[in-house]
């Protein structure tokens, strides 16, 4: 590994950590540039694959777009290798929930990601990402719990500071 | 980028990381130490700014004094720009959560970062921090929940190993 | 702090995140591989020591080896300081869960690492690893909680994803 190297990791986690953005400020748009045209993802430890970004983006939103439904993301332990001047690889953990305010639930996990990455015109790009869970559970939502700020429904505004 | 752009990089995502540190430790001197004297602050969300390093630490310790009001601040995601020799820009994400031990309540959420970091004399400190909310939420601490270790009660001991 | 430097920074960091990968993954001979043989570590704030590679991975196999107690290690926060050709300090966070499924109980907490790191023929090892807590704390887990994946009871597959 060169400092040169490093550059190039630099860029491969600033990918992973704008998609996160991203997808937790449901920026379609933004989630789409960070795939490359033909990349496949396989979430939840699924062993069939999402083939090409249009089939990735369909699941993404029919799975997610509800501002009602708030997830986080936290990407962690990235352990990249480059493997040419234009491909790499990466293993990540993840840790997300998913809050849903209006069906009272909540689904809380962490996992392990096995990512591959295209260095294209545009810069680094996801060409595969997937995860094999850790653990995951689902919980309802308690009783005596209050949203008391949402990206969408206060502006990101919380009501707890004067 | 250059690596020797990632020299700067990484004494940012340090400075970022002591602050978290020392903020979760309540060591309120190290906490000042990471602010340029004129920096401004805008948690929670806020529109209006907190004006000036003492204005800062006057929120923040009015807020968060009290040992039994325990927290912690994980820092993620990183995106940082060099915008000139001595001033950059950072997105970050935040996981943070509040456990107050003494009046049963617990606030965590999720936000994003939007910083601005200044290269002084004696390296990068915080000239602006602020950030906005993906969610947060205000809970009851459940009944069952007993702290077995704290900085403070037991000196970062846990009861729980032998 | 030099270019170069900053690829010893990574080594480091990518040893504390091989060690979190093999922890939560109970992969007893990868977590090994990351001590020096003659390791020593302190957990959960404990002045006393484990001393030597063997005595630390009989604790660890006796804490965490039942698949039925699931745990999660957030490993963040890296400030290393490279003190020789061979030698690091760093400190960290850690963010971490232990979920027994089959007791019925959780345990949550945050700490600070202080970690000593020794390069190797092999590579970075794991010198001293210990920490302290800021919390810790132990619930029962709540009645309406329902795993949906474990690595290894499903394979690391979500049931939720159809």
């Amino acid at each position: 590994m060169t400092p040169e190297d490093l550059v190039e990791l630099e860029e491969i986690k600033r990918l992973k950590y704008r998609y996160a953005r991203f997808l937790d400020q449901k920026d379609w748009d933004g989630v789409a540039g960070c795939f490359a045209e033909d990349a496949t993802a396989a979430y939840g430890g699924k062993t069939g694959k999402l083939e090409g970004r249009d089939a990735i983006m369909a699941f993404l939103r029919g799975a997610l777009e509800p501002t009602t439904r708030i997830t986080t993301h936290a990407m962690g332990h990235p352990e990249i290798e480059l493997t040419g001047p234009q491909s790499a690889t990466g293993t990540w953990s993840l840790h997300d929930e998913v809050i849903d305010t209006k069906l009272g639930f909540v689904v809380r996990g962490a996992s392990v990601y096995a990512d591959e990455y295209v260095k294209t015109d545009g810069g680094w790009r996801l060409k595969h990402t997937g995860y094999k869970r850790i653990y995951e559970e689902l919980s309802k939502r308690p009783d005596n719990t209050r949203l008391t700020a949402s990206w969408w429904e206060t502006g990101g505004k919380s009501q707890l500071v004067p």
